[in-house]
């Protein structure tokens, strides 16, 4: 391969001669090999640098401390990396340090390469017009840059996938419920026989799940919408120009079409990331209502004939690599496995999230990854499971009929008639004999057959439906 | 021990004679001898159901399906269990069937037994006016009045004990950062020396953190406000009569002055707990922060002689058994160990919450145990910590300013006056050398005396104080 | 309440006057109002105490440093303590300093005084003969002693409560899996149907799960076995005669009839608590495998009638307050908390384990506390499963044959006579028409009624048993 | 994009033209969109895969249900896998079917495909010799060829990658441990100043850690080492010649040069993977143990001026962006988050551990690939740390002995000359003095200048080296 020296405040080091990138990204290459080499820095965090570096650039020139011409170089490598056109300039790994410094030189010395050549000259050859650290970076620290990226990218997946996904699957459990609110079926209590309830009504617990989830959510945004950036080295905006932080913020909020406000304490923006660990238990909370939903559905559609079988989910692909014609619920399992991350990923961010010491948590990257890919997930399962299964669910008409008629709770409806004890006396005796409710009701003397047809009324055990 | 014998619909059950509780306790007393038996069920959640028992009560009334004097013996019990007078008869475990129906029979038992004596009659001699099921239990479910239970015991615990406790906490250290806003000290980024910052900003982080947590806690109290009582087995409501769920609400609301409403979704409310889920998440935000506040205190007050020492702490008993004269953070200690707790207890929260089948999670005894554990554990350390630590926490001014002065990264100031690069070179030549920036820079040629003078003075570095 | 005056290095301290503890453990008990009152210093760590103070005793007697009056005195309240008759005298909570010097000087202190009273004296009254620090804690520190004590501790909870429990549910379960090895029954794959196995080969999975379990738990107790006594302060054994940590640890071993030996490396094993990480982690492995038995438990006896109902379980109690004769899976559930909790606890004790500084850990008590209770629950529950449960499953045989008459999956048997897609074929009509695998397999002149009489036989289709 | 058409038991799929991948693993890209789409199934998953394919070929040859060509063509194509040269006919993503089928389907479409060209002829035309099910899935199932993969992945993984890593890592320590055995320095508890040690025993302890953590890793491996194939769709064998499990485990471990072998029982090898779930618990303690490693030597090494200081580390990049001249414990950083990510997958593990049901568990791809990121974070993480940061660690003399003349615990060593309460009496007035130990020693009349000399010498405070 060939090469071109850069050089840092500690020397030479050879980088690949076709790379936009300098010493500190091959210094950091070469010093962290760990992980698969294709698990780099999420692109979602390169693109928030973009963001925050142009707006920095455009700050800086109406603050008087970068000219226009500076301005619009920065700016229009942040506009190609915005479009992906320099995704391959960004080979750090997220075990890096933990303060993202690399990464966050990765993009100054790529923005600095990069604007060397618009402008007109050839990489590596003489001194680029755009210093990395002076320019690129001015009025910044990887303190304050790296914390506004990964917030910057946390919103973003979590307005643009998480919440569209997670509202893709509520709604199409909505309508189920509504389509099928008047399907009378068995209730299950501790996996027992229990009181009946309609299809309709099983299914709107999920979607109220789902909107409890969705707003809290919604609440931890105002947190994540804070921009550490203005905070600088710790917290205190030394080399900032006046009025920075405000108006870098608003910029960002303009470029990218999001919320963004200056976080109000600088120092904990630096310190903590309580706000990633806030969004994160939020989508921890979806996890756990999902996992349920999920496990709901599985349950209800096992069999096809030696289980519940009360509902019929479509079939996909082939489900066995040995047993011929079976179907199994792959999406549901999917699901839960991303739940199962999710819940993991959790207690890496809060563990992350715990360990700062003074100024500056030092474990950024590893939990803005954790947040990014928990964020994706979820709303991908959820479009997945969605198109994949929930669309197609529907009532197994004939086996929830056979199943309501043959419950015993349905003893439940004569505790107001006959009381608790009697009617314990009557369930029991048809438990024990293998008979029905009307058969003992009548035996034991406890009631009338006219009256059990009257009191003993599945499609009256149900409540209103709404 | 003398007996008398009690009966359900399995039969008959020995009792010990004194105790107010039936049959179904001790079946449960005798069959789940699992764990500490100091550790039963969180008289939290008994007083819970005494004021939904009460609630209970008088909405029947109400509506016209008990009888006022049924009503009122019922009710004369239920306030001898929130005066605590029956404190003793609530021998169950936490490790007992998951839907709490035990404790739930526990409370019915105890409230018929107690009513029969108040009515003048003695424990164990003639039939209970009142029955367990037909009567206290009317219009209800354990599926119902357990979640109910432990919502009004979290929420109580949590607005009565975590709020105040962490609030006072959080005022002790905004009081802090107040008055020591204008004590300047070194930063510490990557645990190494940086720019400076004050005590005060310091402090106003942790104070952001704090704010921010109860931010994120006060937004899952609405969820946490939502009862499940109404929904009787599985969320239809069956046996009630109509009205019952939104008057009932209101009762409770006003028995126990907090802000309860009838869940709008009864079917979710029985068969997921995302409610705990989500408050137990802002519990663990908080454990977050104070992991960090307590570890920055300790971390600062580190010494006396060998540490960072730029606070001083109260010194409130021997620390060392060994060691004469030894002085401990040793309320930083029992907050950080609470924090460990407070994140396992959220993992066993979740666990928990996943694992709901069908109509109903059968993990609530456990979940609800678990939130009353944290958020009364961070409420008390809160205030142990605040007293016994926070409120004496003083700067060591000599400390501070002898570690401020040496400080090399000051170098940070020049960067606007002579480039990153050449402040790099003086700060690394100091360090090599052993010696001050200012020989340095003006050694290098790259200022003079005056010019540093005037470019590198800490209080300069702050940014605005606010 | 009447007190008297006990003094310590920082002053006097009013003590109740009844009470053995001195100044120390009551200063602790003011400064550290943290969590239910009840929850104090789990009373096997008391124990742990009273052990190595004997043999702390002893050994310094032996090595000269300590006269035999003293030696006799001291080990005479450890035995009172060892018999549970000052159970009373230990009022502190887990959430006291880190170091549990609380608790040790808790120690020190009741014995000295009630050596004191032993000795003839009043309590109170004239200087005790035996000091706390220089006579109780000879040759110790809170520093070596507290980590004894926990690992004494947790030693035998191991190996008296959890391994015995897990045990005993082990050799019921292989019980039932011998006693049903040849009944054939459906298998379940992605909860859907699958190949036939038998109740015995099902059950010997859950047999092997435990052995694995316990295997790995027993793995645990080498390290567990290693004991901290002789570090002192930091490690280096500052204050102890010549061959002092092995001989206390071989006098430990002698009292306690457990294999304890002193730890290797003394600094590893104040500042690092790995052992109880290894430990739990084996507890988390067990939780593991209980949570998926028992919840196939209650998957296979769910019913009566909607159901799988492939076994049934003991009917211990009235399932609900609602529902008249409803039986449920009560012990799975208790034994499913349980669960959940040891997989929350295994993340306290995992944060606490990586939070040590320099030469101490300070998360003791609290990790102490949760490897106790994981240990403690989990051993009772399976009693408490086994006794109430599993001793009394049975096959359901009615239902075990008409599932497994009914499966689609038999098919299987025919991918070696006829290929996988043929077969597939045959099992997606007659999942279609609803009709048997037969009917379709001659239908499509895939095979003769003779052929698929002699191949699809589901006894033929399990494999040998073992 | 060119298609050729493949099929399956489903129908007709199309399949982009140049890729050996057929119609079940086409269904899955389509089917679940989720997350990365670099983050596809672990490459070393796929080669445990061609493992155990080549295996199971020359198996079901030497039992007579494969001739001799298609044994020789699907071991061509394995060997192939094996060396690399398919890695892009692998995109499937971890979020599938839970039980891995669209893998093993992905492997055995690849190889039926390839043999096919292997063969002589070309893709897409004509039959292929080799069926995917039939053939290649011969005696197998995904139920079985699955968890074979993935424990051959993960044990390769672990004694390749991690146990050479952390080993690598531990005699570094060692070395630095001998090296510096006699240096004594101020010891540290509770973060505040205590009796001395050296940096060899302090360093001791770190090797300790890890010699327990390996020891407690390779005491997972025979689990590990199990393998469930001969196991097929439940555990019964169905459809396996007579001997098969035990000769396919042996050609496997002949294979990779690894001791595997059959698992015992075949039902738990399905059904639940506490094996994985094992392993990573001890992944999980070395993590708690790096953590505890790493955090000590980034506080060790804190400052340059403003902190501990006692000892260096290498300097290998720029620290900051804005503050020159910084140097960071970065590979502290990287470490530290790796155990943090580590910790959290334990949770993921776990999670996925517990939820299985009946004869399967479903989370398999989901735990598989945590623990393989695990294993192979943590063996990269320390050569990493080793080569970049432990190597190069050295005393700083300097300020170590400031610390260490100035610490007040060295008063311990008048304990047993003139008790604990003389001692600190002496301790807390220089203390609060300001003056040396000495001065209030005199000044208190406790003891001479002598004697004083003569006890307190921190070279006696530190026991025996060894």
């Amino acid at each position: 391969m060939d090469y071109r020296i850069e050089k840092d405040t500690m020397g030479e080091v050879k980088v690949p001669a076709d790379k936009y990138w300098g010493a500190q990204t091959e210094r950091s290459r070469n010093n962290f090999k760990i992980g698969d080499s294709k698990q780099t820095m999420p692109i979602e965090i390169v693109r928030g640098f973009a963001y925050l570096k142009k707006a920095a650039a455009h700050t800086n020139c109406e603050l008087g401390v970068l000219n226009t011409e500076k301005r619009d170089l920065i700016s229009k490598v942040c506009d190609e990396i915005l479009e992906g056109k320099l995704d391959d300039q960004f080979p750090l790994v997220v075990w890096q340090t933990g303060s993202g410094t690399q990464s966050n030189m990765n993009t100054n010395e790529v923005i600095a390469n990069r604007a060397h050549v618009i402008a007109g000259n050839k990489l590596g050859e003489g001194k680029t017009m755009i210093h990395p650290n002076d320019d690129v970076n001015k009025s910044q620290s990887s303190n304050d840059t790296f914390p506004t990226g990964m917030h910057i990218a946390s919103y973003k997946m979590v307005v643009e996938t998480t919440i569209p996904g997670v509202e893709q699957l509520r709604n199409t459990l909505d309508r189920i419920s509504k389509d099928f609110m008047d399907v009378v079926k068995i209730g299950r209590t501790h996996l027992m026989d229990a009181t009946p309830l309609t299809v309709g009504q099983e299914f709107s617990g999920f979607v109220s799940q789902l909107d409890h989830g969705l707003k809290a959510l919604k609440n931890t945004l105002p947190h994540l919408a804070e921009l550490a950036l203005g905070g600088t080295a710790v917290g205190t905006g030394i080399n900032t120009p006046k009025g920075y932080a405000e108006l870098v913020a608003k910029k960002i909020a303009e470029f990218s079409g999001l919320p963004f406000i200056s976080a109000e304490n600088k120092f904990e923006a630096l310190a903590a990331h309580d706000a990633l660990v806030e969004t994160h238990g939020a989508l921890k909370q979806l996890a756990v209502s999902l996992m349920k939903i999920a496990n709901d559905v599985r349950l209800l559609a096992s069999g096809p004939r030696c289980g519940i079988g009360e509902i019929n989910i479509p079939a996909n692909e082939p489900g066995s690599s040995i047993m011929p014609g079976k179907v199994n619920p792959t999406q549901c399992e999917a699901l839960t496995m991303v739940c199962a991350q999710v819940v993991g990923n959790d207690v890496a961010v809060t563990t992350g999230g715990m360990n700062g010491h003074f100024q500056l948590n030092v474990f950024k990257p590893m939990m803005a990854k954790n947040l990014l890919e928990s964020a994706r997930l979820i709303g991908d399962a959820c479009v997945s499971f969605d198109v994949n299964c929930a669309v197609g669910i529907e009532p197994n008409y004939a086996n929830i009929k056979k199943n309501l008629n043959n419950s015993l709770m349905l003893v439940t409806a004569l505790n107001t008639h006959i009381g608790y004890d009697k009617a314990s006396k009557i369930a029991k005796t048809a438990h024990e004999n293998g008979t029905t409710l009307k058969e003992e009701a009548i035996n034991l003397g406890y009631l009338t057959a006219d009256q059990f047809d009257q009191w003993v009324k599945p499609e009256d055990m149900i409540g209103s439906l709404s």
